[in-house]
Protein backbone atom coordinates (compact mmCIF):
# COMPACT_ATOMS: atom_id res chain seq x y z
CA UNK A 1 0.00 0.00 0.00
CA UNK A 2 1.21 3.69 -1.35
CA UNK A 3 0.26 6.80 0.81
CA UNK A 4 -0.25 8.93 -2.48
CA UNK A 5 -1.16 12.55 -2.69
CA UNK A 6 -3.87 13.42 -5.74
CA UNK A 7 -4.38 16.71 -6.57
CA UNK A 8 -6.84 17.42 -9.52
CA UNK A 9 -10.09 15.88 -9.31
CA UNK A 10 -12.16 16.49 -12.19
CA UNK A 11 -13.14 14.74 -15.06
CA UNK A 12 -9.52 12.53 -15.61
CA UNK A 13 -8.43 12.91 -12.30
CA UNK A 14 -11.12 11.64 -10.07
CA UNK A 15 -11.73 8.20 -12.10
CA UNK A 16 -7.75 7.62 -12.09
CA UNK A 17 -7.96 8.55 -8.21
CA UNK A 18 -10.96 6.14 -7.64
CA UNK A 19 -9.10 3.46 -9.58
CA UNK A 20 -5.91 4.11 -6.54
CA UNK A 21 -8.40 3.37 -3.79
CA UNK A 22 -9.72 0.75 -4.97
CA UNK A 23 -6.66 -0.71 -5.46
CA UNK A 24 -5.96 -0.97 -1.63
CA UNK A 25 -3.78 2.43 -1.75
CA UNK A 26 -4.26 5.30 0.74
CA UNK A 27 -5.01 8.53 -1.02
CA UNK A 28 -4.45 12.19 0.63
CA UNK A 29 -6.58 14.84 -1.02
CA UNK A 30 -7.56 18.20 -1.17
CA UNK A 31 -10.40 19.01 1.66
CA UNK A 32 -11.73 22.21 -1.01
CA UNK A 33 -11.66 19.48 -4.03
CA UNK A 34 -15.34 19.11 -4.92
CA UNK A 35 -14.95 15.42 -5.43
CA UNK A 36 -12.95 14.82 -1.99
CA UNK A 37 -16.30 14.06 0.26
CA UNK A 38 -17.44 10.69 -1.99
CA UNK A 39 -12.88 9.76 -1.50
CA UNK A 40 -13.15 10.46 2.10
CA UNK A 41 -16.02 8.75 2.50
CA UNK A 42 -14.00 5.78 1.56
CA UNK A 43 -10.98 6.16 3.24
CA UNK A 44 -9.26 8.96 1.90
CA UNK A 45 -7.61 11.50 4.11
CA UNK A 46 -8.91 15.35 3.25
CA UNK A 47 -5.67 18.03 3.54
CA UNK A 48 -5.68 21.73 4.15
CA UNK A 49 -2.83 22.20 1.49
CA UNK A 50 -0.92 20.75 -1.49
CA UNK A 51 2.39 20.98 1.50
CA UNK A 52 0.12 19.06 3.75
CA UNK A 53 -1.12 16.35 1.02
CA UNK A 54 3.28 16.70 0.24
CA UNK A 55 4.03 15.94 3.52
CA UNK A 56 2.25 12.90 4.31
CA UNK A 57 2.17 11.35 0.89
CA UNK A 58 5.40 9.38 -0.53
CA UNK A 59 4.06 9.47 -4.06
CA UNK A 60 2.02 12.87 -5.10
CA UNK A 61 0.28 12.51 -8.25
CA UNK A 62 -1.27 16.10 -9.96
CA UNK A 63 -3.80 15.81 -13.17
CA UNK A 64 -4.35 19.58 -13.56
CA UNK A 65 -5.92 21.75 -16.39
CA UNK A 66 -2.61 23.16 -17.72
CA UNK A 67 0.72 24.76 -17.04
CA UNK A 68 0.12 27.21 -14.57
CA UNK A 69 -1.82 25.33 -12.38
CA UNK A 70 0.69 22.86 -12.11
CA UNK A 71 3.56 25.45 -11.25
CA UNK A 72 0.94 26.80 -8.52
CA UNK A 73 0.74 23.40 -6.79
CA UNK A 74 4.00 22.94 -7.15
CA UNK A 75 5.73 26.14 -6.15
CA UNK A 76 2.79 28.21 -5.39
CA UNK A 77 2.01 28.82 -1.14
CA UNK A 78 1.51 26.67 0.63
CA UNK A 79 2.78 24.24 -2.61
CA UNK A 80 3.48 20.11 -2.88
CA UNK A 81 7.37 21.94 -2.92
CA UNK A 82 7.21 23.21 0.79
CA UNK A 83 6.18 19.38 1.91
CA UNK A 84 8.60 17.72 0.03
CA UNK A 85 11.67 15.66 1.25
CA UNK A 86 14.69 13.22 -0.02
CA UNK A 87 12.75 10.21 -1.65
CA UNK A 88 9.18 11.26 -2.67
CA UNK A 89 8.32 11.07 -6.09
CA UNK A 90 5.86 13.96 -8.04
CA UNK A 91 3.96 12.64 -10.49
CA UNK A 92 2.83 15.16 -12.52
CA UNK A 93 -0.04 12.99 -15.30
CA UNK A 94 -1.39 16.53 -16.43
CA UNK A 95 -0.64 17.52 -20.03
CA UNK A 96 1.66 20.69 -20.16
CA UNK A 97 4.40 22.77 -21.36
CA UNK A 98 7.87 19.87 -22.01
CA UNK A 99 9.71 23.06 -21.82
CA UNK A 100 8.55 23.88 -18.77
CA UNK A 101 8.15 20.49 -17.57
CA UNK A 102 12.17 19.98 -17.43
CA UNK A 103 12.63 23.31 -15.44
CA UNK A 104 9.67 21.99 -12.61
CA UNK A 105 11.59 18.32 -12.79
CA UNK A 106 14.84 20.79 -12.05
CA UNK A 107 13.33 22.69 -8.98
CA UNK A 108 11.65 19.78 -7.26
CA UNK A 109 14.84 17.49 -7.54
CA UNK A 110 16.53 20.54 -5.87
CA UNK A 111 14.48 19.47 -2.59
CA UNK A 112 15.57 15.88 -3.03
CA UNK A 113 12.65 14.22 -4.52
CA UNK A 114 12.14 12.60 -8.03
CA UNK A 115 10.21 13.67 -10.75
CA UNK A 116 8.46 12.36 -13.32
CA UNK A 117 6.11 13.83 -16.31
CA UNK A 118 3.28 11.11 -17.07
CA UNK A 119 0.64 13.00 -19.55
CA UNK A 120 -2.09 9.93 -20.78
CA UNK A 121 -3.79 9.82 -23.31
CA UNK A 122 -7.18 7.99 -23.61
CA UNK A 123 -9.83 10.59 -21.95
CA UNK A 124 -13.13 9.74 -19.64
CA UNK A 125 -12.99 6.33 -21.21
CA UNK A 126 -9.94 4.92 -20.63
CA UNK A 127 -9.53 7.00 -17.19
CA UNK A 128 -12.67 4.73 -16.30
CA UNK A 129 -11.47 1.73 -17.80
CA UNK A 130 -8.02 2.17 -16.58
CA UNK A 131 -6.71 1.56 -19.98
CA UNK A 132 -4.63 4.71 -20.67
CA UNK A 133 -1.65 5.09 -22.42
CA UNK A 134 0.94 6.81 -19.87
CA UNK A 135 4.17 8.26 -21.96
CA UNK A 136 6.58 8.51 -19.05
CA UNK A 137 9.58 11.01 -18.77
CA UNK A 138 12.27 10.82 -15.87
CA UNK A 139 14.92 7.88 -14.74
CA UNK A 140 14.48 4.24 -14.37
CA UNK A 141 14.52 4.40 -11.13
CA UNK A 142 11.26 6.85 -10.32
CA UNK A 143 9.65 5.02 -13.40
CA UNK A 144 10.19 1.61 -11.70
CA UNK A 145 8.92 2.86 -8.39
CA UNK A 146 5.72 4.43 -10.01
CA UNK A 147 4.79 1.66 -12.53
CA UNK A 148 2.45 -0.25 -10.39
CA UNK A 149 0.51 2.63 -9.76
CA UNK A 150 0.54 3.41 -13.66
CA UNK A 151 -0.76 0.09 -14.05
CA UNK A 152 -3.76 0.48 -12.10
CA UNK A 153 -4.33 3.69 -14.16
CA UNK A 154 -3.45 2.70 -17.52
CA UNK A 155 -2.06 -0.24 -20.02
CA UNK A 156 0.37 1.04 -22.46
CA UNK A 157 2.81 1.84 -20.30
CA UNK A 158 6.24 3.88 -21.63
CA UNK A 159 9.61 5.32 -20.54
CA UNK A 160 10.06 7.38 -23.09
CA UNK A 161 13.78 9.15 -22.08
CA UNK A 162 14.56 11.99 -19.41
CA UNK A 163 12.19 14.56 -17.89
CA UNK A 164 9.72 16.73 -20.66
CA UNK A 165 10.25 13.80 -23.13
CA UNK A 166 6.89 12.15 -21.62
CA UNK A 167 5.29 15.87 -22.24
CA UNK A 168 6.65 15.57 -25.47
CA UNK A 169 5.43 12.55 -26.79
CA UNK A 170 2.32 13.78 -25.69
CA UNK A 171 2.43 16.63 -27.49
CA UNK A 172 3.78 14.75 -30.70
CA UNK A 173 1.21 12.75 -30.39
CA UNK A 174 -1.65 15.06 -30.28
CA UNK A 175 0.08 16.91 -33.51
CA UNK A 176 -0.59 13.52 -35.24
CA UNK A 177 -4.09 13.24 -34.55
CA UNK A 178 -5.20 16.78 -35.32
CA UNK A 179 -3.45 16.59 -38.88
CA UNK A 180 -4.70 13.05 -39.57
CA UNK A 181 -8.00 14.14 -38.62
CA UNK A 182 -7.69 16.70 -40.95
CA UNK A 183 -6.09 14.32 -43.97
CA UNK A 184 -9.11 12.35 -43.10
CA UNK A 185 -11.50 15.30 -43.33
CA UNK A 186 -10.32 16.88 -46.68
CA UNK A 187 -10.21 13.34 -48.26
CA UNK A 188 -13.87 12.42 -47.51
CA UNK A 189 -14.98 15.79 -48.49
CA UNK A 190 -13.53 15.61 -51.99
CA UNK A 191 -14.50 12.11 -52.57
CA UNK A 192 -18.32 13.27 -50.86
CA UNK A 193 -18.45 16.53 -53.82
CA UNK A 194 -17.02 14.18 -56.92
CA UNK A 195 -20.17 12.31 -56.17
CA UNK A 196 -18.43 9.15 -54.58
CA UNK A 197 -19.88 7.42 -51.76
CA UNK A 198 -17.70 8.88 -48.64
CA UNK A 199 -18.46 5.51 -46.87
CA UNK A 200 -17.29 3.04 -49.66
CA UNK A 201 -14.46 5.70 -50.21
CA UNK A 202 -13.17 4.84 -46.61
CA UNK A 203 -13.68 1.09 -46.91
CA UNK A 204 -11.68 1.39 -49.81
CA UNK A 205 -8.94 3.37 -48.55
CA UNK A 206 -8.62 0.93 -45.03
CA UNK A 207 -6.34 -1.83 -45.03
CA UNK A 208 -3.56 -0.03 -47.39
CA UNK A 209 -1.31 2.70 -47.21
CA UNK A 210 -3.88 5.77 -46.41
CA UNK A 211 -5.25 3.50 -43.17
CA UNK A 212 -4.94 4.39 -39.72
CA UNK A 213 -7.06 4.66 -36.26
CA UNK A 214 -7.96 7.81 -37.21
CA UNK A 215 -9.61 6.72 -40.69
CA UNK A 216 -11.22 4.01 -38.71
CA UNK A 217 -12.87 5.90 -36.18
CA UNK A 218 -12.60 9.39 -36.77
CA UNK A 219 -13.73 8.72 -40.58
CA UNK A 220 -16.73 7.27 -39.41
CA UNK A 221 -17.72 9.97 -37.25
CA UNK A 222 -17.63 12.51 -40.34
CA UNK A 223 -19.61 10.33 -42.38
CA UNK A 224 -22.70 8.78 -39.62
CA UNK A 225 -22.12 12.60 -38.13
CA UNK A 226 -21.49 11.27 -34.45
CA UNK A 227 -19.59 14.61 -32.89
CA UNK A 228 -20.81 13.99 -29.25
CA UNK A 229 -17.21 14.00 -27.55
CA UNK A 230 -15.24 12.01 -27.01
CA UNK A 231 -12.16 14.54 -27.04
CA UNK A 232 -13.62 17.60 -27.03
CA UNK A 233 -11.78 20.47 -29.45
CA UNK A 234 -11.28 22.96 -26.78
CA UNK A 235 -8.76 20.45 -24.84
CA UNK A 236 -7.32 19.53 -28.38
CA UNK A 237 -6.64 23.70 -29.30
CA UNK A 238 -5.00 23.74 -25.52
CA UNK A 239 -2.72 20.82 -27.01
CA UNK A 240 -1.92 22.33 -29.87
CA UNK A 241 -1.16 25.79 -28.41
CA UNK A 242 1.87 23.50 -26.28
CA UNK A 243 2.89 22.34 -29.88
CA UNK A 244 2.86 25.82 -31.06
CA UNK A 245 4.80 27.85 -28.19
CA UNK A 246 6.88 25.06 -27.78
CA UNK A 247 8.08 25.59 -31.47
CA UNK A 248 7.87 28.87 -31.15
CA UNK A 249 10.21 28.69 -28.45
CA UNK A 250 12.80 25.65 -29.86
CA UNK A 251 12.44 27.81 -33.27
CA UNK A 252 11.18 25.29 -35.46
CA UNK A 253 8.38 25.69 -38.24
CA UNK A 254 4.83 23.35 -37.62
CA UNK A 255 2.86 25.13 -40.74
CA UNK A 256 -0.04 22.42 -40.61
CA UNK A 257 -0.27 22.12 -36.84
CA UNK A 258 -0.73 26.38 -37.21
CA UNK A 259 -3.60 25.46 -39.61
CA UNK A 260 -5.25 23.03 -37.52
CA UNK A 261 -5.09 25.24 -34.67
CA UNK A 262 -7.53 28.01 -36.73
CA UNK A 263 -9.47 24.86 -38.10
CA UNK A 264 -10.60 24.20 -34.55
CA UNK A 265 -10.77 27.84 -34.09
CA UNK A 266 -13.51 28.40 -36.77
CA UNK A 267 -15.61 25.68 -34.92
CA UNK A 268 -15.18 27.21 -31.74
CA UNK A 269 -16.37 30.31 -33.62
CA UNK A 270 -19.46 28.05 -34.98
CA UNK A 271 -20.20 27.14 -31.38
CA UNK A 272 -17.62 23.77 -31.26
CA UNK A 273 -15.51 24.04 -28.38
CA UNK A 274 -17.39 21.52 -26.86
CA UNK A 275 -17.55 18.92 -30.20
CA UNK A 276 -15.53 16.09 -30.39
CA UNK A 277 -12.22 17.43 -32.14
CA UNK A 278 -13.24 15.02 -35.46
CA UNK A 279 -15.77 18.27 -36.05
CA UNK A 280 -12.69 19.52 -37.33
CA UNK A 281 -14.06 18.96 -40.89
CA UNK A 282 -17.30 21.06 -40.47
CA UNK A 283 -14.98 24.10 -40.54
CA UNK A 284 -13.91 22.61 -44.00
CA UNK A 285 -17.63 22.05 -44.75
CA UNK A 286 -18.46 25.86 -43.80
CA UNK A 287 -15.92 26.74 -45.98
CA UNK A 288 -16.57 24.62 -48.63
CA UNK A 289 -20.75 25.14 -48.55
CA UNK A 290 -20.36 21.32 -48.56
CA UNK A 291 -21.21 18.53 -46.06
CA UNK A 292 -19.61 15.31 -45.94
CA UNK A 293 -22.66 13.17 -46.90
CA UNK A 294 -23.48 9.64 -45.08
CA UNK A 295 -23.31 6.94 -48.64
CA UNK B 1 -7.84 -16.70 -72.04
CA UNK B 2 -8.78 -13.24 -73.16
CA UNK B 3 -7.37 -10.87 -75.49
CA UNK B 4 -6.04 -7.94 -73.62
CA UNK B 5 -4.81 -4.67 -75.34
CA UNK B 6 -2.21 -2.60 -73.04
CA UNK B 7 -1.43 0.40 -73.87
CA UNK B 8 1.51 2.11 -71.28
CA UNK B 9 4.31 -0.32 -70.63
CA UNK B 10 6.27 2.09 -68.55
CA UNK B 11 7.51 1.68 -64.91
CA UNK B 12 4.15 0.09 -63.63
CA UNK B 13 2.31 -0.98 -66.89
CA UNK B 14 5.30 -3.40 -67.83
CA UNK B 15 4.90 -5.89 -65.15
CA UNK B 16 1.05 -5.44 -64.86
CA UNK B 17 1.28 -6.73 -68.44
CA UNK B 18 3.80 -9.41 -68.01
CA UNK B 19 1.62 -10.80 -65.23
CA UNK B 20 -1.19 -10.72 -67.37
CA UNK B 21 0.98 -12.92 -70.00
CA UNK B 22 2.33 -14.97 -67.46
CA UNK B 23 -1.29 -15.65 -66.53
CA UNK B 24 -1.67 -17.33 -70.15
CA UNK B 25 -3.78 -13.83 -71.71
CA UNK B 26 -2.96 -12.65 -75.21
CA UNK B 27 -1.38 -9.06 -75.28
CA UNK B 28 -2.18 -6.66 -78.15
CA UNK B 29 0.84 -3.82 -77.64
CA UNK B 30 2.20 -0.53 -79.66
CA UNK B 31 5.10 -1.57 -81.89
CA UNK B 32 6.46 1.97 -81.26
CA UNK B 33 6.09 1.08 -77.17
CA UNK B 34 10.33 0.13 -75.99
CA UNK B 35 9.13 -3.06 -73.76
CA UNK B 36 7.26 -4.10 -76.68
CA UNK B 37 10.16 -5.98 -77.73
CA UNK B 38 10.37 -8.43 -74.97
CA UNK B 39 6.50 -9.06 -74.89
CA UNK B 40 6.32 -9.99 -78.74
CA UNK B 41 8.90 -12.25 -77.99
CA UNK B 42 6.87 -14.05 -75.76
CA UNK B 43 4.00 -14.11 -77.72
CA UNK B 44 2.44 -10.42 -78.31
CA UNK B 45 0.76 -9.03 -80.97
CA UNK B 46 2.58 -5.81 -82.18
CA UNK B 47 0.26 -2.83 -83.52
CA UNK B 48 0.57 -0.17 -85.43
CA UNK B 49 -2.08 1.91 -83.38
CA UNK B 50 -4.42 2.22 -80.40
CA UNK B 51 -7.33 1.74 -82.69
CA UNK B 52 -5.00 -1.22 -84.17
CA UNK B 53 -5.64 -2.67 -80.80
CA UNK B 54 -9.03 -1.59 -79.78
CA UNK B 55 -10.21 -3.58 -83.30
CA UNK B 56 -7.64 -6.83 -82.23
CA UNK B 57 -8.89 -6.99 -78.77
CA UNK B 58 -11.77 -7.40 -76.12
CA UNK B 59 -10.13 -5.62 -73.19
CA UNK B 60 -8.25 -2.24 -73.50
CA UNK B 61 -5.82 -1.32 -70.79
CA UNK B 62 -4.73 1.44 -70.11
CA UNK B 63 -1.51 2.73 -67.60
CA UNK B 64 -0.60 6.48 -68.90
CA UNK B 65 1.07 9.04 -67.07
CA UNK B 66 -1.84 11.82 -66.55
CA UNK B 67 -5.30 12.84 -68.05
CA UNK B 68 -4.04 14.33 -71.30
CA UNK B 69 -2.42 11.39 -72.41
CA UNK B 70 -5.11 8.90 -71.68
CA UNK B 71 -7.55 11.47 -73.58
CA UNK B 72 -5.25 11.56 -76.59
CA UNK B 73 -4.93 7.27 -76.87
CA UNK B 74 -8.42 7.36 -76.39
CA UNK B 75 -9.89 9.88 -78.72
CA UNK B 76 -7.15 11.09 -80.90
CA UNK B 77 -6.18 10.08 -84.50
CA UNK B 78 -5.78 6.29 -84.43
CA UNK B 79 -7.29 5.80 -80.70
CA UNK B 80 -9.03 3.37 -79.17
CA UNK B 81 -12.61 5.33 -79.81
CA UNK B 82 -12.40 3.96 -83.24
CA UNK B 83 -11.30 0.59 -83.07
CA UNK B 84 -14.45 -0.04 -80.35
CA UNK B 85 -17.59 -2.12 -80.94
CA UNK B 86 -20.26 -3.39 -78.49
CA UNK B 87 -19.65 -5.22 -75.82
CA UNK B 88 -15.90 -4.04 -75.43
CA UNK B 89 -14.32 -3.08 -72.15
CA UNK B 90 -11.94 -0.28 -71.99
CA UNK B 91 -10.31 0.08 -68.26
CA UNK B 92 -8.21 2.81 -67.55
CA UNK B 93 -6.01 2.45 -64.65
CA UNK B 94 -4.00 5.48 -65.01
CA UNK B 95 -4.28 8.01 -62.04
CA UNK B 96 -6.18 11.14 -63.49
CA UNK B 97 -8.61 13.62 -63.17
CA UNK B 98 -11.97 11.74 -61.93
CA UNK B 99 -13.75 14.88 -63.48
CA UNK B 100 -12.56 14.18 -66.49
CA UNK B 101 -13.04 10.45 -66.03
CA UNK B 102 -16.50 10.79 -66.00
CA UNK B 103 -16.83 12.39 -69.44
CA UNK B 104 -13.92 9.83 -71.08
CA UNK B 105 -16.89 7.41 -69.85
CA UNK B 106 -19.75 8.77 -71.68
CA UNK B 107 -18.24 9.28 -74.85
CA UNK B 108 -16.96 5.46 -74.86
CA UNK B 109 -19.94 3.97 -73.89
CA UNK B 110 -21.27 5.81 -77.13
CA UNK B 111 -19.85 3.46 -78.75
CA UNK B 112 -21.45 0.55 -77.49
CA UNK B 113 -18.19 -0.12 -75.46
CA UNK B 114 -17.85 -0.11 -71.03
CA UNK B 115 -15.48 1.87 -69.52
CA UNK B 116 -13.75 1.23 -65.95
CA UNK B 117 -11.60 3.67 -64.20
CA UNK B 118 -9.53 1.46 -62.35
CA UNK B 119 -6.39 3.24 -60.26
CA UNK B 120 -4.06 1.74 -58.24
CA UNK B 121 -1.50 1.51 -55.30
CA UNK B 122 1.44 0.08 -53.93
CA UNK B 123 4.37 1.62 -56.69
CA UNK B 124 6.26 -0.50 -58.80
CA UNK B 125 6.78 -3.14 -55.79
CA UNK B 126 2.99 -3.98 -56.10
CA UNK B 127 2.99 -4.24 -59.66
CA UNK B 128 6.00 -6.67 -60.10
CA UNK B 129 4.14 -9.00 -56.87
CA UNK B 130 0.78 -8.57 -58.36
CA UNK B 131 -0.11 -7.06 -55.16
CA UNK B 132 -1.54 -3.82 -56.14
CA UNK B 133 -4.72 -2.30 -54.51
CA UNK B 134 -7.45 -1.05 -57.43
CA UNK B 135 -10.03 0.58 -56.94
CA UNK B 136 -12.78 0.47 -59.34
CA UNK B 137 -15.82 3.08 -60.71
CA UNK B 138 -17.57 1.21 -63.55
CA UNK B 139 -20.94 -1.05 -63.98
CA UNK B 140 -21.15 -4.10 -61.60
CA UNK B 141 -21.30 -6.17 -65.19
CA UNK B 142 -18.31 -4.89 -66.20
CA UNK B 143 -16.44 -5.46 -63.03
CA UNK B 144 -17.22 -8.62 -62.91
CA UNK B 145 -16.25 -8.84 -65.91
CA UNK B 146 -12.61 -7.76 -65.93
CA UNK B 147 -12.01 -8.97 -62.65
CA UNK B 148 -10.26 -12.03 -62.88
CA UNK B 149 -8.07 -10.01 -64.78
CA UNK B 150 -7.49 -7.29 -61.84
CA UNK B 151 -6.07 -10.56 -59.62
CA UNK B 152 -3.97 -10.71 -61.98
CA UNK B 153 -2.00 -8.01 -60.94
CA UNK B 154 -3.44 -6.54 -57.92
CA UNK B 155 -5.22 -8.11 -54.26
CA UNK B 156 -6.98 -5.48 -52.85
CA UNK B 157 -9.94 -5.11 -55.48
CA UNK B 158 -12.77 -2.65 -54.87
CA UNK B 159 -15.69 -1.57 -56.82
CA UNK B 160 -16.19 1.87 -55.12
CA UNK B 161 -19.07 2.98 -57.29
CA UNK B 162 -19.76 4.46 -61.01
CA UNK B 163 -17.42 6.03 -63.28
CA UNK B 164 -14.65 8.35 -61.48
CA UNK B 165 -15.55 6.94 -58.23
CA UNK B 166 -12.48 5.03 -58.54
CA UNK B 167 -10.19 7.49 -59.56
CA UNK B 168 -12.05 10.28 -56.76
CA UNK B 169 -10.93 7.51 -54.12
CA UNK B 170 -7.25 7.31 -55.73
CA UNK B 171 -6.96 11.05 -55.25
CA UNK B 172 -8.55 10.65 -51.97
CA UNK B 173 -5.92 7.94 -51.22
CA UNK B 174 -3.22 10.75 -52.43
CA UNK B 175 -4.38 13.36 -49.60
CA UNK B 176 -4.58 11.17 -46.86
CA UNK B 177 -1.25 10.15 -47.71
CA UNK B 178 0.60 13.66 -48.28
CA UNK B 179 -1.54 15.18 -45.07
CA UNK B 180 -0.40 12.23 -42.78
CA UNK B 181 3.23 12.30 -43.55
CA UNK B 182 3.29 16.11 -42.85
CA UNK B 183 1.39 15.06 -39.43
CA UNK B 184 3.95 12.90 -38.44
CA UNK B 185 7.01 14.81 -40.17
CA UNK B 186 5.78 17.84 -37.49
CA UNK B 187 5.53 15.65 -34.75
CA UNK B 188 8.65 14.21 -35.50
CA UNK B 189 10.73 17.34 -35.80
CA UNK B 190 9.08 18.85 -32.59
CA UNK B 191 9.86 15.69 -30.60
CA UNK B 192 13.51 15.70 -32.03
CA UNK B 193 14.48 19.45 -31.49
CA UNK B 194 12.78 18.91 -27.79
CA UNK B 195 15.33 16.92 -26.89
CA UNK B 196 13.62 13.82 -26.95
CA UNK B 197 14.46 10.08 -29.01
CA UNK B 198 12.66 10.21 -32.05
CA UNK B 199 12.41 6.70 -32.30
CA UNK B 200 11.21 5.93 -29.01
CA UNK B 201 8.43 8.78 -29.62
CA UNK B 202 7.44 7.06 -32.44
CA UNK B 203 7.51 3.75 -30.89
CA UNK B 204 5.48 5.05 -28.34
CA UNK B 205 2.70 6.63 -30.36
CA UNK B 206 2.56 2.97 -32.22
CA UNK B 207 -0.80 1.34 -30.84
CA UNK B 208 -2.35 4.24 -30.04
CA UNK B 209 -4.48 6.74 -31.29
CA UNK B 210 -1.90 8.41 -33.61
CA UNK B 211 -1.36 4.99 -35.15
CA UNK B 212 -1.07 4.77 -38.72
CA UNK B 213 0.59 2.57 -41.66
CA UNK B 214 2.67 6.52 -42.59
CA UNK B 215 3.82 6.69 -39.09
CA UNK B 216 4.66 2.92 -38.91
CA UNK B 217 6.76 2.88 -42.34
CA UNK B 218 6.96 6.49 -43.25
CA UNK B 219 7.63 7.21 -39.37
CA UNK B 220 10.72 4.96 -39.67
CA UNK B 221 12.43 6.30 -43.01
CA UNK B 222 12.23 10.30 -41.07
CA UNK B 223 14.14 8.70 -38.86
CA UNK B 224 16.60 6.70 -40.77
CA UNK B 225 16.87 8.66 -43.23
CA UNK B 226 16.01 6.47 -45.93
CA UNK B 227 14.72 8.68 -48.75
CA UNK B 228 15.40 6.32 -51.95
CA UNK B 229 11.92 5.72 -53.54
CA UNK B 230 9.53 4.38 -52.82
CA UNK B 231 6.65 6.78 -54.19
CA UNK B 232 8.53 9.53 -56.02
CA UNK B 233 7.78 13.32 -54.97
CA UNK B 234 7.15 13.89 -59.22
CA UNK B 235 4.68 11.52 -58.99
CA UNK B 236 2.51 12.96 -55.85
CA UNK B 237 2.67 16.20 -56.66
CA UNK B 238 0.73 15.01 -59.90
CA UNK B 239 -1.53 13.20 -58.06
CA UNK B 240 -2.29 16.37 -55.45
CA UNK B 241 -2.70 18.37 -58.83
CA UNK B 242 -5.37 16.29 -59.14
CA UNK B 243 -6.77 16.80 -56.14
CA UNK B 244 -6.36 20.78 -56.08
CA UNK B 245 -7.52 21.13 -59.76
CA UNK B 246 -10.38 18.83 -58.73
CA UNK B 247 -11.21 20.71 -55.87
CA UNK B 248 -11.37 24.28 -57.51
CA UNK B 249 -13.51 23.09 -60.25
CA UNK B 250 -15.66 21.44 -57.75
CA UNK B 251 -15.68 24.30 -55.71
CA UNK B 252 -14.42 23.37 -52.14
CA UNK B 253 -11.40 24.53 -50.13
CA UNK B 254 -8.43 22.15 -49.31
CA UNK B 255 -6.21 23.89 -47.12
CA UNK B 256 -3.56 21.41 -45.77
CA UNK B 257 -3.95 19.78 -49.62
CA UNK B 258 -2.39 23.12 -50.95
CA UNK B 259 -0.08 23.56 -48.65
CA UNK B 260 1.29 20.16 -48.76
CA UNK B 261 1.61 20.24 -52.61
CA UNK B 262 3.92 23.31 -51.71
CA UNK B 263 6.32 21.63 -48.97
CA UNK B 264 6.67 19.17 -52.01
CA UNK B 265 7.38 21.70 -54.12
CA UNK B 266 10.25 23.18 -51.70
CA UNK B 267 11.63 19.74 -51.75
CA UNK B 268 11.41 19.59 -55.82
CA UNK B 269 13.13 23.13 -55.34
CA UNK B 270 16.22 21.56 -53.35
CA UNK B 271 16.61 18.53 -55.55
CA UNK B 272 14.38 15.94 -53.91
CA UNK B 273 12.11 15.38 -57.63
CA UNK B 274 13.08 11.84 -57.34
CA UNK B 275 13.22 11.37 -53.37
CA UNK B 276 10.60 9.13 -51.87
CA UNK B 277 7.95 11.23 -50.57
CA UNK B 278 8.17 10.60 -47.12
CA UNK B 279 11.26 13.49 -47.50
CA UNK B 280 8.50 16.02 -47.13
CA UNK B 281 9.78 16.27 -44.11
CA UNK B 282 12.80 17.39 -45.31
CA UNK B 283 11.00 20.44 -46.05
CA UNK B 284 10.25 21.33 -43.05
CA UNK B 285 13.69 20.75 -41.20
CA UNK B 286 14.94 23.25 -44.33
CA UNK B 287 12.33 25.35 -42.94
CA UNK B 288 13.72 25.20 -39.18
CA UNK B 289 17.21 24.56 -39.69
CA UNK B 290 16.96 21.25 -37.33
CA UNK B 291 17.06 17.69 -38.80
CA UNK B 292 14.95 14.59 -37.30
CA UNK B 293 18.36 12.87 -35.64
CA UNK B 294 17.95 9.56 -35.31
CA UNK B 295 17.81 8.25 -31.76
Amino acid sequence: MVDIGFIGLGIMGRPMAENLQAAGHRLFVLKKSKAAGDLVAKGAVACESASDIATKSSVVILMLPDTPEVEEVLFGDGGVAKGLTDGKIVVDMSSISPLATKEFAKRIREHGAEYLDAPVSGGEVGAKAASLTIMVGGTQKAFDAVKPLFEKMGKNITLVGGNGDGQTTKVANQIVVALTIEAVAEALLFASKAGADPALVRQALMGGFASSRILELHGERMIERKFNPGFRIGLHQKDLNLALEGARKLGIALPHTASAQQLFSSCVANGGKEWDHSAMVKALELMSSHQVAKG
